[in-house]
């Protein structure tokens, strides 16, 4: 029996933010190109099902992510509630622009955690990247914007395997001196597991708390909750999810996506913890996406709920 | 932030038994009846891939479940390999005078934790499987078998919806103190959540020591590894899982089955826990299995490693 080394895993909270990232990290991820009055409806429907936060766009170019080419309409036509908040990526100073003329208060930056990867993904060095950051939080925090930065691949990167803790920590040390609100750690490959998640967690949640930090888990190889309830026993209590599971690519077997909103929030509810999400209406939502979608999208709880939930009775 | 109700939640077993229980679990619940040659063959191709412990099948009557009418063929038909144990059901004296004279070593009686589903399922009131337990357990112990006792539906019960945790603690009690040699808690309809299973787990351990229990999970509602985790974290290191996630029936969306063999391993292995199975000749064994059951299986490693792991690179 071995203990998890010196790493205190009773920390639990009592209420979670779930942000739903179907919008963005789902939609960009299709092939199909949903039509703008769909997107919107999408965001719409999530606010009106309790999703207090949305990751509504992303201010890229158009022409490398055709899926978002209309990310300012996007951000310009929804109806906003009172209490939710919608998160919006920029790319670079230009993508800053649109999204504060689109009337966006909540932008996020994503880096990656090593030089290929973020190489590949926005075609920069980090070092690149943190300049980006320094110039971009400091017009945020003059424009009275509200800044997260994500880290891709905090545990296993693609290109160059487990990334190493220490540099994680780094990079969250820096994001925050230069005026990071929020920072997330990402699964991009949807390959970290429990143990990684806890002691990556705990090692930042020491040195900044937990409450600026956000979790974001893909559901690759079925580790999605299981590593949520490992960040949460570190404190940690802002998820990303997408409704359905979107994200990757439905058509293609394996290439699953987010955890899905909708397996986070069942599982909160059993355990106790407080959203603000209203499962039902949520799946009526997922209806939609999967309407539109054409394919059946992979959140367990949704699958199960649609089936009519049979049950085995057999021995055990 | 509230603190996980006085529960230690750092033990960790540095090695971990997994139990495939798809020749029995699984194939049960599946329309098409497999051939008895065909079960032979899966559960000595499951024996080659380093899967010690497997649930080879029930001696239940022919009538109640067709699916495992050839029992006795099974148990006696598969060649054995030296240090794997193989697992068979006995609901009765009858069934367990035919597994004795089959050469079983390790049986299980199946028992539940509620009135409701213990009627709906094996047609007995707890009392009377007591008294059944009592006899065979007796029985076995001249006979020098091995026994585990599983209670199934030990968390929610389709019937009677959450189980009181003390029912459940004193029935682990009373069937030790028959003499069972392990004693398995089972999320039979999927919907036990982790802190659920810390707490359960947690409070039969602190009785009876970590090591004469196993757990048993379904994936239904996407919580399988992460309740997998939560037993772990009490110290718990012995699992029934089914290869491709076999159980329910994969031809029914949302009735899925048990948690997946691979899902399971490959998180050990990622966690640096120590399993005997070979990941890669395991697949080998699901090809199989989705050969024959002629439909997609629903382990999220499978199908990630079958599809080459397509990987997003987007932002985040």
């Amino acid at each position: 029996m071995a203990q998890l080394e010196g790493i205190e895993t009773d920390l639990w909270p009592s209420e979670v933010a779930v942000m739903d990232v179907a919008p963005r990290d789902g939609l960009q991820n299709e092939p199909h190109i949903m039509p703008t009055a769909e997107k919107i409806h999408l965001i719409e429907t999530l606010a009106e099902a309790g999703v207090t936060r949305i990751q509504a766009t992303s201010f890229v170019s158009a022409k490398a992510v055709p899926q978002l080419a209309d990310a300012a309409e996007v951000a310009t036509g929804i109806k906003r509630l009172p209490g939710v908040r919608y998160f919006a990526l920029v790319p670079n100073e230009k993508g800053y622009d649109r999204a504060v003329a689109s009337g966006v208060e909540d932008i996020t930056l994503v880096l990656s955690a090593t030089e290929t990867m973020n190489r590949n993904n926005i075609n920069m060095s980090i070092a690149k990247s943190m300049g980006l950051a320094k110039r971009l939080f400091r017009r945020a925090k003059d424009d009275g914007l509200n800044v997260r930065a994500d880290v891709a691949v905090a545990f296993v990167c693609a290109f160059e395997g487990t990334v190493d803790r220490q540099t994680v920590v780094d990079q969250v040390d820096e994001l925050f001196a230069l005026g990071a609100d929020q920072v997330c750690l990402a699964d991009t490959t949807g390959r970290a597991d429990p143990r990684h998640v806890a002691k990556l967690f705990a090692l930042v949640r020491k040195k900044h708390g937990s409450e600026r930090l956000a979790g974001h888990f893909h559901d690759t190889l079925g580790m999605g909750l299981a590593n949520t309830v490992a960040a949460m026993q570190q404190g940690i209590a802002f998820f990303d999810t997408a409704i359905g599971g979107l994200g990757g690519c439905p058509f293609t077997p394996g290439a699953t996506g987010n955890v899905s909103t909708e397996d986070v929030v069942s599982m909160l509810n059993q355990m106790g913890v407080t959203t603000t999400i209203d499962l039902d209406r949520l799946c009526e939502a997922t209806d939609l996406v999967e309407e539109l979608s054409g394919s059946k999208l992979p959140s367990a709880y949704y699958r199960s709920v649609r089936s009519g939930n049979k049950r085995s009775i057999g021995g055990g």
